[in-house]
């Protein structure tokens, strides 16, 4: 079933005997370590002279690269945003007396490499025989979660044999290429590269742009803790290193601990960037590196300790949601507002810009339980910040209003396909519901008033304006829309845009009368504009089947050729990798939940026979070829007590990267979508829904699993979900007593109450 | 009304005694030179240091650009092919006391440009002061038709004042680059630049592509004719020249004729290249400018003769007619049945490849008339020739039978918009249209058997592949397509896709029957075939509003907000430079005749009240925003009388580049659609018709005009028809006499028919 399993299944870490060579950038993808201000891929610190791709990331910069369309069409935006790679700090070569290790070339013996999640440190290591001299080599590396511009990596090296020469080249390199580069550019310029007696520095800064974007500045700054002697200092352009020397005597060893501080120019002047990396780098110097290891790894027990889901009986499982915990937390952990959840994270370059409405679809519902509203609120800000470029976007298009961008870094769309970035505007409802699913969790409704209307109006007044009066059928409509199934381009009518665009208004008219008259007033909403709205509301249009009694997915859904995907020949699997694209968009294959989508996001409006029938008319239909589509499908087979087909979906998408399911993992990991594991547990399995502002939960275990447990913040109060064989445990752990549901019924909680366990 | 005109309204020429610096583009568009065989924008020899675009173009000599694409889908093409730039063969710079002339700069009096287009020269002339001398400066240049590989370039200057020393230098220059370059690289190589005493040459090869397309190699050689002395030969990177002097006094003229021979890979050998520019050059040497001239000018002179379209009484319509005869005649004149009729001629690169289905809607009639047979033959044949490649486009969509592409070279498809290269199908049912439309008006019916019937038969395959069956609506559909109408994309059941697409079945059974059972069983086709695409015939749906009584251009169609264009403000016209793609997409405004296409070219089975209300209800919704739209119109509303309509859109037809009505003719004329003039005329204004093999007429005079008339080919025969506003008359000018059909009624042609002028 799954395409390629790297790592042996082990609960808290991913471990190899082998180099996969084969697969290394599959390999390097998995591997990535970050710290939500920093990052990099699975890249040795050695060199590595085969095919595979070495990346650092630092969050927040980029650089907006030209377009590349066919013919060009008005609104499409001037550029591309690119995450881009920076400079490389992890690497060290290594050489036996003159000759280089490269691990693509070497015959290894005993090789090991292991990501340690709980610890969140890589390490690998072997033994290697050069000029007749075997030696052992021990790696291992982190990015610091305590101090955020440093990242530290250390080597021991032993001579197993007779005496031999060690060489070691710690260094700092910015020449480095985007694989994601339209027009195969450099995007680095040097500023300054140094290398003195203890220590060294490259200076870099995105070359220029014609789009008045700023440039960013980065200063990397390395010092060496080791007995090796220096033997030199080499710089050259955009690089700087040292040259250490030492003779090993038969099982001596040589430890080199390398520290790297990072600065940019999004937090200090230019002209303070190196001195003040260097002031860092002195402090992590004099700290060493068993002590800053020691606060990293504690910090992240603490992490865990909130978070963490335990599943007994099924370690794939259980190294599935840990791993998506891992990265997500490496990627994002709520520390900037300026921040937002890349969908490769530090682990690729794939997709460009740094911000979807995956952030809001399915990160801001995880994180809601598993950190402080602080969390959320930095990401609701975040769209609130940039709502004049969302004003701005929508004028491009002609519209009025708000638009939020497909793909951003600034709030300015940056993606140029119509079919998605003018077309797929069913992303504006997803952040007025994250400003609902916020206020409605948290019990924040000052957020409405202080923030969340001036958004909600913006979005409004796009939606109202997108949508047209059809006179043949005196009914609203949305025309030339793509909706969450990408697989359909340019549609009329998509269901759950219709329903999101109508939920929008409802709900902005809402926040509007809590908001009061003199924000209405503020914010030029006129009666008028209300009763228009109002008018929208009550006479949208909504393609319905009334024989299937199923909402259709678009108006000519059902003209199309309707065969379930499991009658697919397997070869024609993925469809995007076999299929053309038109082929595609005419067939009835469904990329992600479309109108699952809604109902899940709606999922208290519906009664289960309507939720039954539109999951067993569209499910089947799904190739889930979008990694965010397997968790709501999950959340709503548990609902419905299709208990096989909901861990089926959970395990796609918690082993999505770990055993590379849609063939692509080698680009960089699936972070944002890597939320649906959690959501599968805790929203399927558990059942938790906060509807109404009421806490519940429905859990039902899976078949082959013995016992799991979770923890959620809710409303200042921390509680843990324990669900085995036997019973249903629901403690409070933190805060005051607080009345929930369990299934169904309303329970008060003191400390914990316990049901036994029997699936209804 | 028009954008802009910058020429004088002439019946012959083109004249302007103004420098259009503000224009320079669109003057070099419109005094664009071509014999076929090669061609170039009316760029200046001298030099012009403003910003212009620099074109020279060799037919059929290309390069596969890498193509521009966001996210890369499954079926796009390996290349985007490219007409492109090729040495610049008519530079000769002027110097008067070491002073150099640039027309941008310089101020220049009595100042005059003229495209002669009954000979077929680009002339201009003006007064300079130079170091305070006063020269008089005459260029003429063209591009023999009678030696293709020839152009000739004629310079004089006349000194009007002190003496002043002239200096000339004529070159060759290869150092050029695409305006339509995807990754700004130059696409020629040297292969040898020389220039000796009584010679000169650059040869050029088009640089490596990793396409495996082969590279081609030109050879330019230029030598002078003057009394001047040679003061020296330069030689340099793709660049070879020569530079002469002379002294004048008062009154004093200097001649210099710069002939330059063009040699391809095309034609001859690598290594016979250059020697063969050399021995065309040294034969055109010898003729000598004037006899080239005179042959040149006598051959354009029988073009004239029996295509030439006379207008009384409204110089501007003939002007604009004669325009667009000259300008296609100068792109194509069926001479290599290797070549097609590219949309930009060799006026600009847009738009890439050579080879539209233009060719077989718009130009393929006109050429029918104005031609020998073997032309459009020579057209069908390179489809004929293409058919393979046909068959590999469908494979990379995954579809069965041939799919002819929407821009080629090679008959592979070289352009990557998945809404028109994936989805504008019914370019194949054009291809299958010319087949009947040559056979049915040459009466060559033996091309069938012998080529007509693969095609057929292949397109056939493709059709019947690319539809589905609705189990819903007991139909057969063709989803996903965007009909002629580019302003719609993706749409469902396009009613000219479906209506061409049924066709071209019911004309491929019928033609098998006709080619015979050995050859339908050479081909493979089964029984079981032929009924499968009766089937589809019988059932294939269409959509129709059974209240307004129309075919609805598809399936949403009259879900739009419906507005006649006529409401749309002037500032937001054309469209496409002002509104966003979703928004044009979600508009009912059409950029070209769709169903109306339907209705032209199956004309004979709709009744004029058909006719009548689906021009009514679609004309006023239509912009006219493609160059192909306004003669389809033309010729339905001269059919239903509606002449001052019929008028009005064979204006724009007629004058649309030298009235750059569409804002874009800087980037070329656009070639393909000038048919529209003729076919609007002939088509139109004189209903000609050819369908169930009877020749047909009907015409009518517009109000303004005193007299028009125009000659055929018709099987065999020369026909004239002239009408004025008293009589008709239709002339056998050469021929058999033959029945026609005069205002429905049946004649007997033998020499000239006469009937007195009462539209009815």
């Amino acid at each position: 079933m799954y395409y390629n399993r790297l790592f042996d299944v082990d609960e808290w870490t991913l471990k190899t005997t082998k180099l996969h060579r084969e697969h290394i950038r599959l390999q390097e993808s998995i591997t990535s370590l970050g710290n939500g201000y920093m990052g990099m891929r699975g890249n040795f610190e050695e060199s590595y002279s085969g095919d595979h791709h070495q990346g650092t990331y630092i969050a927040g910069v980029w650089y907006p690269d030209k377009t590349r369309v066919g013919w060009w069409k008005v609104g499409y935006p001037d550029y591309f945003g690119k995450v881009i790679n920076a400079v490389n700090l992890a690497g060290l070569r290594v050489w036996i007396d003159q000759e280089e290790i490269d691990l693509f070339l070497d015959p290894l013996e005993q090789f090991q490499l292991e990501l340690d999640m709980k610890n969140a440190v890589l390490r690998h290591s072997y033994l290697v025989e050069k000029s007749g001299k075997k030696v052992k080599i021990e790696f291992e590396r982190f990015f610091s979660i305590v101090h955020k511009e440093i990242a530290a990596i250390r080597i021991r090296a032993t001579n197993l044999g007779n005496p031999a020469v060690l060489t070691l080249k710690p260094f700092l390199d910015g020449n480095v290429k985007n694989e994601d580069a339209n027009y195969d550019e450099m995007f680095w310029t040097e500023i300054r590269s140094e290398a003195t007696e203890d220590k060294a520095a490259v200076v870099t800064e995105t070359i220029e742009n014609p789009f008045g974007v700023p440039r960013f500045t980065v200063a990397a700054a390395m010092g060496n803790l080791t007995e090796a002697t220096l033997a030199s200092c080499e710089s050259d352009t955009l690089y700087a290193g040292h040259v250490y020397e030492k003779t090993l005597g038969e099982n001596e060893s040589l430890l080199l601990d390398k520290m790297v501080s990072v600065t940019t120019s999004r937090d200090y002047e230019k002209d303070a960037l190196l001195p003040r990396a260097y002031e860092l780098l002195e402090q992590a110097l004099e700290n060493g590196y068993e002590k800053l290891y020691e606060e990293h790894a504690a910090a992240w027990h603490k992490r865990w300790e909130k978070a963490d889901v335990r599943i007994s009986g099924d370690p794939e499982a259980q190294q599935g949601i840990r791993f998506n915990l891992f990265q997500l937390f490496s990627t994002y952990y709520g520390d900037d507002p300026r921040l937002n959840i890349g969908p490769k994270g530090f682990t690729g370059e794939k997709y460009g810009g740094a911000t979807y409405w995956d952030t809001e679809a399915y990160a801001v519902p995880m994180y809601l339980s598993v950190a402080t509203p602080e969390v959320t609120r930095n990401l609701l800000l975040y769209r609130y910040h940039q709502l004049p470029e969302a004003y701005e976007n929508a004028k491009k298009l002609g519209l009025k209003g708000a638009l939020y961008p497909m793909v951003t870094f600034t709030g300015i769309e940056c993606h140029n396909e119509w079919e998605i970035t003018f077309e797929e505007i069913h992303r504006n409802g997803a952040i007025a519901y994250a400003i609902y699913n916020y206020v409605n969790y948290t019990g924040d409704k000052a957020y409405i008033s202080q923030y969340g209307i001036d958004v909600l109006v913006g979005i409004s007044r796009f939606f109202a304006d997108r949508v047209h009066f059809s006179e043949r059928k005196q009914k609203y409509m949305i025309h030339g829309v793509t909706g969450p199934n990408e697989y359909e381009n340019n549609v009329n009518n998509n269901w759950y845009t219709n329903r999101i665009a109508v939920w929008t208004l409802k709900y902005t008219l809402a926040s509007l009368d809590f908001a009061g008259a003199e924000k209405a007033a503020a914010l030029n909403v006129t009666d008028e504009e209300r009763a228009h709205w109002q008018d929208i509301i009550g006479r949208m249009y909504f393609p319905y089947d009334e024989e299937l009694g199923i909402f259709l997915q678009q108006d000519g859904f059902l003209d199309k050729p309707i065969k379930p995907a499991a009658c697919l020949p397997k070869e024609d699997l993925p469809l995007n990798q076999h299929w053309s694209w038109d082929r595609i968009l005419r067939s009835c294959y469904i990329k992600q939940a479309d109108v699952l989508q809604g109902f899940y996001f709606f999922n208290d409006e519906f009664t289960i026979e309507e939720k039954r029938r539109h999951f067993e008319f569209y499910e089947p239909l799904t190739v889930h070829e979008s990694s965010l589509s397997p968790c709501v499908h999950a959340i709503l087979a548990a609902e419905l007590r299709k208990e096989d087909k909901a861990v089926e979906l959970y395990k796609r998408t918690s082993r999505l990267d770990l055993d590379n399911y849609n063939h692509d993992t080698e680009d960089g990991l699936h972070i944002t979508s890597m939320t649906g594991s959690w959501l599968s547990i805790v929203h399927g399995f558990a059942g938790m829904r906060t509807f109404h502002e009421t806490l519940s939960f429905a859990p039902f275990l899976p078949k082959d699993w013995d016992e799991y447990a979770f923890k959620v913040n809710y409303r200042h109060r921390l509680l843990e979900v324990k669900v085995n064989k036997r019973e249903v445990a629901v403690s409070l752990l933190e805060g005051k007593p607080l009345q929930l549901k369990l299934y169904g019924e309303f329970i008060h909680l003191t400390n914990t109450y316990t049901k036994e366990y029997k699936l209804s």
